[in-house]
């Protein structure tokens, strides 16, 4: 199928009406081949607000469901997509599968490991599937490095690293207390309550689930200091400068794979920085890093007078190189969506695959694989850091199993 | 004492006489208030190098010892300055204190704990002290963030890291076996093997032995692929490609301490990459990072319009404006000596101290504190990445000890 053209018609229940719930199913609506059939949100006045702009966007009716349960039982229904609170992403799309609908949820990670080998087994038993909308996969850049990985440009991986480094101050720290997910995860968890962004791509360029899996963790969270600091600054006087928040400001988790190679995450959300999700790829043959967005390849990166040490070079002229197949069409079928259009791959990724009843390109377990790492982490911190074993959700599948999805979406 | 000046001669006993002994060695001969009695090294053609330099540089006669032993027991000397094999320095300084001359120790770490609380004792007992020579205390960089951060620039410290990312496959991959101590080191250990020329400056930031102390860490290696890679295509046919190293290319450690920071290391010498030593400062005003040079300080970083996040700034004018007053007067005075001057600095903060009976910038407890690293993420990397407690070498004396070191080398 071409980038934009229209296939088998979708229809879709949306559950979670926040900011980016709103967004998302706006986003679905623009597209033809799409008919979102019902919403629903605990928050009346997000579903109102949500209703009035699908009614000026889409020439059907849309309906807004009396609860979550009786959207996922409508019979209208394929597909349902979870934007909820993190910590209600899994049941709903259990409860979606068990209701025979295929089920995509927006980013977040897991409470606990039962709830993801819930989330595998439901899948398996129903014959539904669930994917990850992790759009950093889609990324550009991430899908270009995934592109100059397979191809050998740094060797033998040894190493990646990643991280969610965006200063959240001023949303967790709003006054609209319980409304949004990360104030009371970041008030009553603590622990790497967020890595898919920086390890869902990380997963690709190791081959996880495919000949590679993780085997454990260990994670460390520093003292909780931003937010009280900013609210004393800036909520003087009000209930929020006594709230006591237990998300560290930095979690670092460090992760060790079967084929030998660490994964570093790092969690600061709550610090003042510009935003980063600190890539890092190293291997035998060169080293990508984001932060400075270089590259050295051995024996292959121009050596500088200046540098007494080997030096870096800009990564742009390889971004151009290895651009893949999926994002040469993109750009020339035109970007659309937020995030630098990676919004969009990721939903089309799962409704092409819905239409066309193919494996997702993030399947059920990558989904419960990456979001098991905040439940883990979790309980490594709880435990004084201690070394927690990942749970192989495919039963011992991954030394084999290929990579059965297909078309231009395959990661 | 103004810089240059000569103060009170300072006899010197020097063991290790590779590359690094030899440089070190010739800075301290070209100091006026420095007498060289005497140089040890197990390698005759090295003591034979040195001796032949050290006869075209100095006046008077320096000696060849029979051992380290009876170099360590001669009459004429005030202080030994170790620059062996990593894993014979605190033997060594032990050895020194008990014969009644103060210490000055090359950096490296340490094997076990049990060796650095007899260095602390030994101390203790003789009343002689021992530094750590960690030059890096005294980069300019380092000292003048050190200055941004006692002055608050940064709010309360959150995070700090850094490493030894360092491609040294050229130098551990060479064929002169056993002779230099990075080699056999890589051959038969897996840890953090040379924590302290980030973790130096580190201690300082964050006040560790005085208020504050490192409680615990853990330690995890990734896959040793690396060196063998290299070996294969630099050295083929030769029987270092059969070699099995047990380093792993990347160790990243993570340190709690009691304050509540967190601490990120990284060890990084067997993959190809261009050098840095990583450094990272988070608090709850800012961020500063090496990997850019750059700079973030809430509501003082000019906001870039193309910037949808937070912006960086070089941090050019904060290392102008917040430079110490040691590194003016180096800089009037003339740099000299390797690694940007700081080896010069760190060695006359030794004999400085020496002359004037005071106490060591880097004290016996810091060396312990910051060696003894290296051993702990041994024991934790061999425990799965189990968390290992740090000990405690001040015995609580570090809840309420000042920091005692005077003049113009105090950190």
């Amino acid at each position: 199928m071409k980038m934009g053209e229209a296939g088998k018609e979708v229809n879709l229940g949306i559950l979670g009406l926040g900011g980016r719930g709103t967004g998302q199913t706006m986003l679905l609506a623009s597209m033809p081949d799409v008919h979102i059939r019902a919403v629903f949100d605990p928050y009346p006045d997000r579903v109102e607000n949500a209703l009035k702009k699908l009614n000026d966007a889409v020439s059907y009716p849309v309906c807004g469901a009396e609860s979550a349960q009786s959207l996922i039982e409508r019979g209208d229904i394929d597909a349902v997509i979870i934007m909820s609170d993190w910590e209600t992403h899994i049941d709903l799309a259990v409860r979606a599968m068990k209701a025979g609908k295929h089920a995509a949820m927006e980013v977040g990670g897991a409470c606990s490991t039962e709830e993801c080998r819930d989330l595998v087994q439901t899948s398996k038993a129903t014959g539904k599937g669930c994917m990850l909308l992790e759009n950093c996969c889609y990324g550009e850049v991430e899908m270009t490095l995934l592109n100059m990985v397979r191809q050998g440009v740094f060797g033998e991986l040894v190493h990646c690293q990643g991280g969610y480094e965006h200063d959240l101050r001023d949303e967790i720290g709003n006054g609209d207390l319980k409304r949004h997910y990360r104030q009371h995860n970041f008030l009553h968890r603590c622990g790497e309550l967020y890595p898919t962004h920086e390890l869902g791509p990380i997963f690709k360029y190791l081959n996880i689930g495919h000949g590679n899996r993780m085997v454990s963790l260990v994670s460390m969270a520093s003292k909780a200091a931003g937010l009280h600091a900013w609210l004393e600054k800036n909520r003087a006087g009000t209930p929020l400068v006594d709230l006591h928040f237990n998300e560290g400001d930095i979690v670092n988790t460090i992760i060790k794979c079967a084929g030998g190679e660490t994964i570093l995450l790092t969690h600061d959300c709550t610090l003042p920085r510009p935003y980063s999700r600190g890539g890092r790829i190293q291997g035998t043959k060169g080293i990508w890093m984001e932060d400075n967005r270089s590259i050295h390849l051995d024996g292959i990166t121009p050596q500088r007078k200046e540098d007494w040490s080997h030096s870096w070079e800009s990564d742009e002229k390889y971004m151009e190189e290895y651009r893949p197949q999926l994002w040469k069409d993109y750009r020339e079928y035109g970007m659309r969506g937020g995030h630098g259009g990676m919004d969009y791959l990721a939903l089309r990724a799962f409704l092409e695959a819905v239409q066309q009843d193919t494996p997702f390109p993030i399947d059920v377990y990558d989904t419960a694989a990456l979001m098991v790492i905040t439940a883990l982490s979790e309980q490594s911190i709880a435990n004084g850091s201690m070394p927690v074993a990942i749970p192989d959700f495919t039963d011992g599948k991954w030394m084999l199993k290929k990579d059965e999805a297909v078309g231009p979406y395959r990661l």
